[in-house]
């Protein structure tokens, strides 16, 4: 049996059936997932969440994580911050001709360990092969389905003046651990992704408080990016402070040093919740008894004025404006 | 502004909000999706069914369709012969650095029309860039969520023996035609892919029937692979004949020249019924009177004997194993 994927993996043949059996399916069983059908038949009732993302991430392994956990947390929390229950995922592998089966076998576990921790079931999937040089590695899709608490109504178009900002915990840490190991830097050691399911810890938030606005994981272009996409939808100010918002030293040295903002950096464990400033220590509180919530803590507020516009008072006491990225900062974090 | 697809376009920044928002959603507007929410919400009530495919076609653009329109129609006849009705896709898009904007642009008008005719929405999306030579083009999945009829109850694992065998057309034109654009051969021009959604076609066989055993559509590996998937799953045998199973002529020359069996050969537009033989006759005549059904036909049956096995009856009167594709046939022709 070969080592690596060849071409003949993707025919849809028996080296398909047998690679799809025994190296993906084997790690992720169940009942539904068995039954190899075109489609999987779900059970549910009421109004679902449904979110995609494809992961395309370089290199496929990094300190904290590798693609296959990132492809589930990333799709477990978009479903968490809409308020719902992530019940389902798919998972589509983009393979290149040549990956190690090793390589494989270990990011198969990864998915299988994460979506274990989250306690989701991959229960349908596709797995193509294309030549050397036609991708990079491995791609995946997972694309879930979540089941929304009767009554939330959670929206990045909901958040209201007066509503208090609250974050998790430390910014960067996905994007930096992924460039470290990327460029070989020295201190890598130090890094370490924050990729994590959320959907516990949001659990947690909605059983605080039943007055969320909006809740966000601010991956792909970090901090910033949510907080303007937020502000955005919901025609709202938003001002934070610098000195409030948590970032680890090794984080901030190699930024500095590369010259990134750690605010448009990605995250892969990060929360952002919006709520009413009377509700923000209940939620404050029941964030920090959560595994990845122990250091929530407000970072800002949402204002009347200022509509759709992101500012940020510094550590010198002056205010700037946050923008959205206009160029290309890291690519493929995520 | 840029005509290519710049590193820039998947910063999450910016220059994505413009791209998604100006040349994607643009082309799929509807209410859900305008939220632009990490996650779309739908109402559901009762039983689902749930797919994903990758599609990763060489060239993108073929007779008779493109990526785009197979990444709907795919989906939606994954959806279909489960016996449910597609309703909701998501659709993630990896695209390749220098991707010409107006390529982009034509497969976004394809998703929207494929989708407008299958009666589809687009409701979720993701949109990733990686560096030139690090994919092919472009790469889509979408993921499907379609609606079971109650008491539905069709699978690959319910072929019986007695059940008869429909097909609704001709085989071999989808890989043939993607192929003839491949290599620039010549009577290119007679080839055509059978791209094309299969739930109205699907809709009028339940209609028809109360009582279908399995269903499937025979993409990659062709009508040969998905009978050895059917009678491996159901326990059963297959008996085809040969001159029953229609073959275009100029889809018949050009595998001849190559040395290829249309029998392993893809099909975008093609659907096989397992009916028991009363209901057989309902079935075909009610897929004669849909678009995508007019040359339906019977191809052969189930048996008790010979189980998880498929054989043909050929022209020449003999009886020869149908086996699965054991090596590496037509690469990258979905």
């Amino acid at each position: 049996m070969a080592d690596k994927i060849l071409m003949a993996h993707g025919s849809g043949g028996l080296m398909s059936h047998d690679l799809i059996t025994s190296r993906v399916a084997a790690k992720l069983q169940n009942e539904i997932l068995g039954t190899m059908d075109d489609a999987a038949v779900l059970n549910c009732e009421g109004r679902l969440a449904f979110t995609t993302d494809s992961y395309v991430v370089t290199p496929c392994f990094f300190p904290g994580g590798d693609i296959g956990k990132l492809a589930v947390c990333g799709t477990v929390n978009d479903l968490s911050v809409m308020g719902a229950s992530p019940r389902y995922l798919s998972l589509g592998l983009i393979l290149e001709e040549g990956l190690p089966l090793s390589e494989l076998d270990t990011i198969m576990d990864s998915i299988a360990a994460a979506a274990s921790e989250a306690g989701v079931q991959v229960v349908t999937g596709d797995t193509k092969v294309v030549a050397r040089g036609s991708a990079d590695k491995i791609f995946i899709n997972t694309s879930g389905i979540g089941l929304l608490r009767p009554g939330t109504r959670i929206s990045g178009s909901c958040a209201r003046p007066g509503d208090v900002i609250i974050i998790n915990g430390t910014i960067a840490d996905h994007g930096t651990a992924v460039l470290s190991q990327r460029e070989g830097l020295k201190f890598s050691g130090e890094l370490c992704s924050d990729c994590a399911p959320l959907n516990g810890l949001v659990e947690a938030v909605l059983d605080a408080c039943g007055d969320i606005h909006a809740m966000r994981d601010p991956t792909r272009g970090g901090l910033a990016t949510s907080l303007n996409e937020i502000a955005r939808q919901s025609s709202v100010g938003i001002v934070i402070n610098e000195e409030a918002v948590p970032v680890r030293q090794p984080v901030a040295s190699l930024c500095e040093l590369l010259g990134l903002d750690p605010l448009y950096v990605a995250n892969e464990g990060k929360l952002l919740v919006f709520v009413p400033a009377s509700g923000a220590e209940k939620v404050v509180g029941a964030m920090q008894n959560q595994k990845y919530g122990r250091q929530a803590r407000v970072i800002g507020k949402v204002t009347e004025a200022g509509p759709s516009r992101v500012m940020m008072r510094t550590r010198l006491g002056t205010t700037r404006i946050v923008n959205m990225i206009t160029g290309d900062l890291l690519p493929r974090i995520c």
